[in-house]
């Protein structure tokens, strides 16, 4: 309980820290439906621990506001209705001051049933609500990139702040690995989503898969190679994409008189071409391992051979779709609502990034995105 | 020059008053592409004075901020490019610290130009200005009215405050207006919009037009006999727009276990029935003149009878398009983009209403917006 | 009663005439949701004597078939639900012969009602029958050039058909008119239009009105002086409009190998620069006449005017909105629907076409379209 | 040689016996982006023969027009520009006799060059064209089923056509297969599309798969339990699907009077409950399994059991998501579009229906169609 306690006070106060270089109107706009304002995701973490920790399990425990379920409920259908999300942008109130009252509130009693034993036998909520949060502290950090970068004065969120990964492997290595069966997914035992379970055996053919990652300089010969035209690297509909939405360079790449720079949270900065790619889709990974004459590897692959190679800078696009394993099973209730229900048109990312909690990371986990999303601190790690 | 001193101080100081009772976040959010935030409002109501006044006629005057013409023009093509309508809620920098301090800066100039002479024979382009931020005064008042009320928290701007109008003659009683040769439009001399000019004949036929305005009284019974029901009451258009929108009353009423409610910024109150309507769209008004067995008045026949009635607290709706008057000219440059190019698919409202900068308002002035436009202060008021 | 049942046989006959050239094909497809395919025209047409004449004034009448009235009513609210208008050319059946099968019936028995003298006083209902399928002529041929514009093969309805005017006065001259009290609209007895009535006085200054239409040589130099590029010409949902649709030119003209080409119903043929424009917008229209110094006329300097200038080859865009004229009286029941549900966010446009049919027109015609269409057979008159 | 020409003539000359029965009005709509007119596909799978086999293979040979290419190219980038997919519907010409003279003239030069021998060793492209089709045939039946639904007529297409199935193992019945490693995907030799290569192990777990179909009694139940209202038994974006389109049973079945149709090429008629279920998505067949206490076979587990069980009366969603084989290459030019650029957002489907060329089909046979499509003749197996 101690450990609990200790982990609960660190993700909660790791939250707060992300926030410390914010203006006030910062925590307000949501340029798009995919990403949402910091003001939802500090109360819509809090209200993980209301609704499923103390409202429950806190003897006597009262709501601190009769909206804010209703508010900052994101996605659960069985624990009633929700603000629409393309929405949450348009609410000022509650103030952020208001915001960070419900979080005190909250971590009051959550600090005080943790200290005295108050709660009963739910650790396995808690260890969840934490990892809720932290999966929320990234999408809180990638989220507001986004916002800032669409402004036309480029602010700095802090200076000298990076997501930029550094010093890596060469990339043109390959590790050669032997066909056969093998082990996949997490183990019975400790904390893992239901996602990853059940562990189960997989068969695989010869491979070999890259040590390192595509850098910025690798990709902008892609581009300078015309491969934002040539629809042959292209799936079919991620050509419709390009084109619909008239996209010609990844997310963040901006040509100014010229010269390629990125938006970075440090500000506007010339494109750096020995860092790690970043803020790219599946379907630009995919295209760009055609054009290399490579694939990307399966989920599969990428955990087999994930304890010889350095990974954790970069959420890494697979070739394989979102799909249950064998054995997969939906908890009964709102938690069972976490994982399965977002299992079609998504694609498996694996790894983690410079933008996740530390710790919140293991070779099993299945990270998982609509493949043409560039929002997050993805990459490419190339096969054959 | 002291008049115009005068003036500017006390235009200037009222659109602060007006966001007094906001709290920061309230700055932000824009809801809808016609809705602006104040953050806005504050800024672009400056750039005006900036771009107009200053950068041409204050000898050595620089600009504030190289990068706030972009951000803060409205919609002046003649001045260069500017920032997609939509997305101003998008933007949370400059923050309103910011803004208000270009505001003093400004202000600063502004005020040692008047005080001193230093600007030359402009007093028109000043005076153009000041009403250009009165007319802002109101859309910034309207379209916070507009946020606060898609929030579930129903937020009190300020206690006591209200933009309902009271006191009025009753709508039952008509006066009658003898038919004949009338002149309409605003003198060459004095202040007026382009738009209002040339003063030039009209011929009307007799006709009768309403003391008062219709009530919420009066239009419940409308919405009680099935008014957005049945389609013969509506124009075709309308009709879509209705079913398109579920639109089946006004847009801030609200009805809460079968009591009619209203948004008003001082929150949600029981509706008022003696209050006069507001809020609702030409198309609306239309329809209740139709099931009424009345129609609206023409533009002409406003102006002519608007001596002999009550008027100021509704934006009275016309069933005249806004097309120009015989003799309009377009003045060259910038300023002449202020009303000629939104002379199509418009109507015109006459009178001034609860929002308006007090004496912003004249028989000959032309305000126009959208007919399904239902966020002004706007009311009906009949003729036969 | 002969002349209606001779009006009866020319204008049924005449909308036979019209789709001899067409292929069996030609009859089905709707590329936009503003244009019909020609067996709705014919059905439509045929629908309306059915359901107004036949029904409730033939003693027992039968209804040819069940579904037609739901499959062929346009907009009629008072005579029960209809098929959605997008979805016209979604349908294969009822195929052209049974609609040829369907007129046939109909007009056996519309023969014998006007030989025999059946119906009773209505002969104000045929002849709005006749008038209406004589605008549905009209649709049916802008329709089907509309159709056949889409395609790639540019198809012939018809060697040497045109619909472009030729041999008029000079555009350069000008008619002068002097101010004053006019009269304007319908008479109260014969064949008119609602919209047409009441008669009534109005008051016009001095104006002037072009003695000619604009040509295509003329229209050409606006495009070739960048007049499609320069916002200051344009309204603001104008500009709006040509930057969303990628508009550069009038609707059928084509740029093939640097020669201006324009599609015809005879095919596809080199832009003869000495014809009347035909097939632009409203907003091309004021654009131009922007452009050119000038200014459309209202519809009442058109009417007044209207004996000293030839016309009739083309609808003439005018700066009027349509809106109802004093003393307007919607009729009770369906017929009433004709045209006051249409009176807001339309210009009047004043004259006839080379596709109307002959005789219908009178100089009190009042035609309107949304200010984006350009797909009838519209022009430009100047005034000044 | 002259296997191959047999192949040809009985594949040509049954496309043609499926539109024996059309009118000619019924070749022309499109109703919707994703079905193709009749005369298109008629037009489409001529195209193939002479865009890949007579043009590069026969000598001298010449385009019978020089834009049928553009008009009637699917979606073969390398072979230049294409008519938009969803403009289809708006081409009335060339005409359906045109077309079929098309198709004469391709099989009068195809005969004579399978007679003698003149095209060189390329039967794999021939077989492939008739592979492709014997696709369209399916196509060309499904769209056509699609287009007259929408009639509110419903036409019959033919008096006692069915695809329904009959006659199947009770659905009750589960096959027990015993995990291990086993053989997926098509053998080097003999046909198969380039998606069923290479030839793979897989490792599988003990599984169950039902031995027969859900029939329209077992869906029924589904539905009179609230399936489609109760968001835990859908995929996130299939529940919004639902309510965005609002379906609230499978895409043919209409309720009038109280009693459950269905549309059938044969006319409307009563639902057979016995009747193997068709027509419906992905999302359904998930959401179905889920409410049964099921769920779908993956691909590999569905054709490792395929010799134990009856298949070929519908398409069979499977949870694997459409995903290359490993070791799978996309051939040079534009037959290596055929497949692989729709590797992503598609679900799996095995087996064949009742719309499917006889010998169309095979154990390894992959189809794939987006989750939300329902207009194929698809059905659901459940496993567990």
């Amino acid at each position: 309980m101690q450990q609990l306690l200790s982990d609960y006070t660190a993700t909660r106060e790791h939250t707060l820290k992300l926030c410390e270089p914010l203006q006030t109107e910062d925590y307000v706009p949501q340029p798009a439906e995919f990403v949402s304002p910091p003001k939802w995701h500090l109360a819509h973490t809090t209200w993980f621990f209301e609704e499923f920790v103390l409202q429950p399990h806190y003897p006597g425990y009262k709501l601190y506001h009769p909206q804010y379920a209703y508010l900052f409920n994101s996605y659960y259908n069985f624990v009633g209705q929700r603000t629409v999300r393309a929405k949450r942008g348009d609410l000022s109130r509650p103030t952020v001051a208001e915001v960070l009252a419900y979080r005190q509130h909250v971590d009051k009693y959550m600090t005080e049933a943790l200290e005295k034993g108050l709660l009963g036998d739910i650790s396995y909520l808690i260890v969840l609500g934490l990892n809720h949060e932290q999966q929320h502290q990234e999408l809180l950090i990638t989220d507001l990139k986004y916002t800032l970068a669409l402004n036309p004065l480029f602010p700095v969120y802090k200076e000298g702040f990076s997501l930029v990964g550094e010093g890596q492997q060469s990339a043109g290595d390959y590790i050669a690995v032997a066909g056969g069966n093998y082990w996949l997914g997490a183990p019975a035992e400790g904390f893992a989503y239901d996602n990853e379970r059940d562990r189960h055996q997989v068969h695989l053919d010869d491979y070999k898969i890259a040590a390192g990652l595509v850098t910025n300089a690798e990709y902008l010969d892609f581009i300078e190679d015309g491969g934002y035209e040539y629809f042959a690297w292209w799936h079919d509909e991620a050509f419709s994409w390009l084109q619909q939405n008239n996209i010609t360079h990844p997310l963040y790449w901006r040509k100014i008189d010229r010269e390629w720079h990125q938006y970075t949270l440090a500000g506007l900065v010339p494109l750096a071409p020995q860092a790690i790619l970043a803020h790219i889709s599946f379907y630009e990974a995919s295209a760009y391992a055609m054009w290399a004459g490579k694939r990307l590897p399966t989920e599969a692959e990428w955990e087999i051979a994930s304890d010889r190679f350095a990974w954790g800078q970069r959420w890494e696009w697979t070739q394989s779709a979102y799909t249950p394993y064998p054995g997969f099973k939906i908890a009964p209730g709102a938690i069972g609502e976490y994982n399965g229900k977002f299992m079609v048109n998504q694609m498996v990312l694996r790894g983690a990034s410079t933008a996740t909690y530390p710790g919140h990371s293991r070779s099993t986990y299945r990270n998982f995105f609509h493949p043409h999303m560039q929002w997050q601190v993805t990459g490419i790690r190339l096969a054959e």
